[in-house]
């Protein structure tokens, strides 16, 4: 195998536990869809030694990633090793000094001398640009292996990789064509999932396909890969799809890798329709959610976070006796809730939410994760009653990602 | 040094990138706490060969703790590897195995040889006990190092490490007392503040403290650490932190790892006094900052996310006049927004703001990025104009940043 591939990780932050390396399992997972086999993962301290003997212990691997250790400051060292490593010196990049001059000067900031030594590169690396920061990416070639060296500041890292490395790794490798596809499963437990779909995924075996979960709160994606022997991947991943519409047909909300809230701006912008939010638990965790897609302005016109009853009664304009009567979280509330948000925002859809996230708040009778959820349109209003769990980020984002996907059957109704 | 650590982790999926290594974060956190040096975090396969390298690479370490590999599967294999490391074999453990029989007979679960099989111990560990779960932690000692097997589930592994293992290291360790700080930065860039901080942090050398650097969007955590030869660890931390006081007074809020949002819930809370947002590029990510903290509805009355025109005006009361001569994104709409949030919601303290998020809607006259954040309280209302860069959600989260750091100044004030 020509495509063993080693991550290693720089940085004293990942060694005292201080920072989650989510930076090598975001490579780990690129690196094996584009059929790469990660045999090993290190992380190092900032030290010279440290980082030589890693990269030395890594002569068996064909491509080695190494991130951090590339800021301004004098604790990132990563330069001077590989320079040494590969015997190069370093001198100033005109393009990079340029475009680290011109991300000061565009958000005003005055540059020091620190920040222009960023454009300081290696003399016998190709640069991968990085148009989101300072620090580029750096691909070093000696006889055993293909070195990229990336900044650790995740979004830059990934940036770097999708737009310059994707390519750039399969000009230098000969890649087998993997075949995967992603399902996009919505409102099912892991587990409650891997018992409804247990007959089908035990057929896959037969057909040379593999499963894989991969669980977010209120949503699992479900990914599908053709192994090197299956004849006609893509043609069997697509029957083998269509066979899982039949088992959990309202609970696939989309085939490939999207987001919920990326399916339904897809579907808002479509229809020309608008939503607006009414939030009190999730305390614009929806309104967030939504926004977070470029262009929601088209469809998304607003929120109102309630997290007092005064706001409740004074701008969504619940019956004040109700929420004495039933209580914030209750039917009768979120239904005010979503009906009032519809007609003060004129919109489409809306979404009302009241909930307890905890971990104060609940009660014999509502105890922390219950949660009412109403969803209006023009036709009807509906309102569920959900039990999520003890954990308070928790309890908002499911109860967040729950009622998106109660909008979603809204719009598809 | 004889507290030198290292961290093997065992298993695929960590390496095709499906788990995160939380475990590995984890252990590094508790044992640096404890003392020990991390030096090397090793993530490999469920493979014998892959398995046995990494042990023999790991020499230089005193402590070498093992995860993972020891589930009933086939596929785990560690136990095996330990055995023919530490050239001992398995035999029957009589008391695991009465622990495994009570686990499965309590969940009227029906047992299998292959259950019973993780009683199956190497005769030279000693046993360190899993009360949550079927798979026991092991300790073995040879001369390079001690080593600990542990489960890679977390919460089992969690609970072997602080309920057996703290102990069983203090017992086997000459454990020093390690001295830290965290110091939170708001409000520059990691650059400047190095910039800004240079000639105190190379006086730090001198003291036998280093820093690290820790940036977020819109923070920088400066963790200061005593090192092994510096006497009065502590009370040098605290003279070291004074005089950063004295150098960036205003971008330090709190000494101590607290996030913003928890700092601004707890001088409100002691204030008594209340908060609400208007958002328009932000879309709710304020709100959902400061209501992600536990106790918040204390202090956090609701927000109103205009995303459109039409919600500035109608619910916000922002003259129409003004939207169209100065643009949504300007000065004399953020205060309007701030100062009518505040009256509305009848709040102490408001955040307004509006922006050019991106990638769309950018003008050369207000570029993407372009931020106009308000503050109001009783006494007065300040606006200020920011440029972040071009990604939209980190110019949301900069953004959110930012404002809470002026609504942070603005209680203080």
């Amino acid at each position: 195998m020509n495509n063993k591939a080693q991550i290693i990780c720089i940085g004293d932050e990942l060694l005292i536990g201080q920072v989650v390396n989510t930076n090598a399992s975001w490579l780990a997972s690129k690196l094996t869809e584009l059929g790469f086999w990660v045999e090993k993962i290190v992380t190092v301290s900032d030290k010279y030694n440290d980082i030589i003997s890693s990269l030395k212990s890594a002569k068996n691997a064909n491509l080695v990633i190494v991130t951090g250790g590339l800021g301004p400051t004098n604790d990132d060292i990563t330069k001077t090793v590989l320079c040494d490593y590969f015997k190069t010196k370093l001198s100033r990049n005109k393009e990079i000094e340029n475009h680290i001059s011109s991300i000061f000067s565009k958000r005003n900031l005055p540059i020091t001398e620190l920040n222009l030594q960023q454009a300081d590169l290696p003399e016998s690396c190709e640069v991968l640009f990085n148009e989101l920061g300072t620090a580029p990416g750096m691909a070093f070639r000696n006889s055993e292996f293909l070195l990229i060296s990336l900044p650790g500041v995740p979004f830059e890292m990934k940036n770097i990789f999708e737009n310059q490395m994707v390519d750039y790794l399969k000009g230098h490798f000969n890649l087998p064509q993997i075949f995967s596809q992603t399902i996009m499963t919505i409102g099912v437990a892991e587990s409650f999932l891997a018992d409804k779909i247990r007959l089908w995924e035990n057929e896959l075996v037969n057909k040379n396909l593999s499963l894989a979960y991969l669980p977010q709160p209120g949503i699992v994606r479900l990914r599908i890969t053709a192994n090197q022997n299956c004849i006609n991947g893509k043609e069997q991943i697509n029957i083998a799809i269509n066979e899982l519409y039949k088992i959990i047909p309202d609970k696939i909300f989309a085939v490939g890798d999207i987001k919920i809230e990326e399916f339904i701006g897809k579907l808002l912008t479509e229809k020309k329709q608008t939503v607006a939010t009414a939030e009190s638990c999730t305390g614009g965790t929806i309104a967030q959610i939504l926004t977070s897609v470029s262009g929601s302005s088209k469809y998304f016109k607003g929120s109102v976070v309630a997290y007092s009853n005064e706001i409740k009664t004074d701008i969504l304009k619940v019956n004040k006796i109700d929420i004495e009567n039933y209580g914030a979280v209750s039917e009768q509330v979120v239904l005010q809730m979503a009906k009032n948000i519809r007609d003060i925002f004129k919109t489409d859809y809306s979404i009302a939410i009241s909930g307890v996230a905890g971990p104060d708040g609940g009660t014999e009778e509502k105890p922390v994760g219950t949660v009412w959820i109403a969803v209006a349109s023009e036709k009807k209003i509906i309102a569920q009653k959900f039990s999520f769990g003890n954990d308070r980020v928790r309890n908002i984002l499911r109860a967040s990602i729950t009622s998106l996907d109660m909008l979603r059957k809204s719009i598809i109704d």
